[in-house]
């Protein structure tokens, strides 16, 4: 996928309410008004979040009903998956430091009468 | 992770020069220089990625150094994957068809002699 396409496709899921069209393709096609219906939104504002997602390719209108439902198109979101797939290995190491971080702490706790004899803490009294 | 910060990760993914300075921070941190060098741009205008960067959650900019470098923090892009796994079955769904639709087109084009002799095919002369 070219990086102008990639960025396309991040832009159209930079929003809630795009993000939320997709989420209901997912169970079938829908017409524009019966996707405009749970947002407050007027059918132009929604037909705008339906180019943002038609030109990044996460949905197509088809051409066989006069209404031209909109379908999901998930091919793009792997591109982006894989893209992101080369920073695994660094969010792994951060969460396995927040584990060991965590692991540390609470074992910490639980020695705390003896890590106590070592090094008193000071108490309210 | 809240739907706002999730558009921030996003947008901030939506932009080629911003990938590619992420891309270089996962082989350790940079100065805004460094990071400003290979693009044919002013400072003012890395530091403005830099700061979508920094909201989004995707950078740090560490504070042990008065020339603050800029650091990798990758567990956003974990949440921003976590969201596009929902939709992992449509699009190993739609690239199966497309195998599926190769396949036949392969095995129809080995038949071709077979088929020819059915439904025979007009020929250049």
């Amino acid at each position: 996928m070219s990086p102008d396409r990639l960025s396309r496709v991040f832009a159209a899921l930079a929003d809630p309410t795009r993000r939320e069209i997709l989420s209901r393709l997912s169970s079938g096609t829908r017409s524009v008004r019966e996707l405009a219906e749970p947002h407050d939104m007027s059918l132009p504002a929604i037909s705008k979040h339906l180019r943002v997602l038609e030109r990044s390719g996460l949905i197509a209108r088809t051409r066989d009903a006069q209404w031209r439902p909109c379908q999901l198109q998930a091919a793009p979101l792997k591109a982006a998956v894989d893209w992101m797939e080369q920073y695994r290995q660094f969010w792994e190491q951060s969460f396995d430091r927040l584990d060991d971080y965590l692991q540390k702490l609470q074992a910490a706790q639980a020695k705390e009468p003896h890590a106590a004899q070592k090094k008193p803490k000071q108490k309210k009294r």
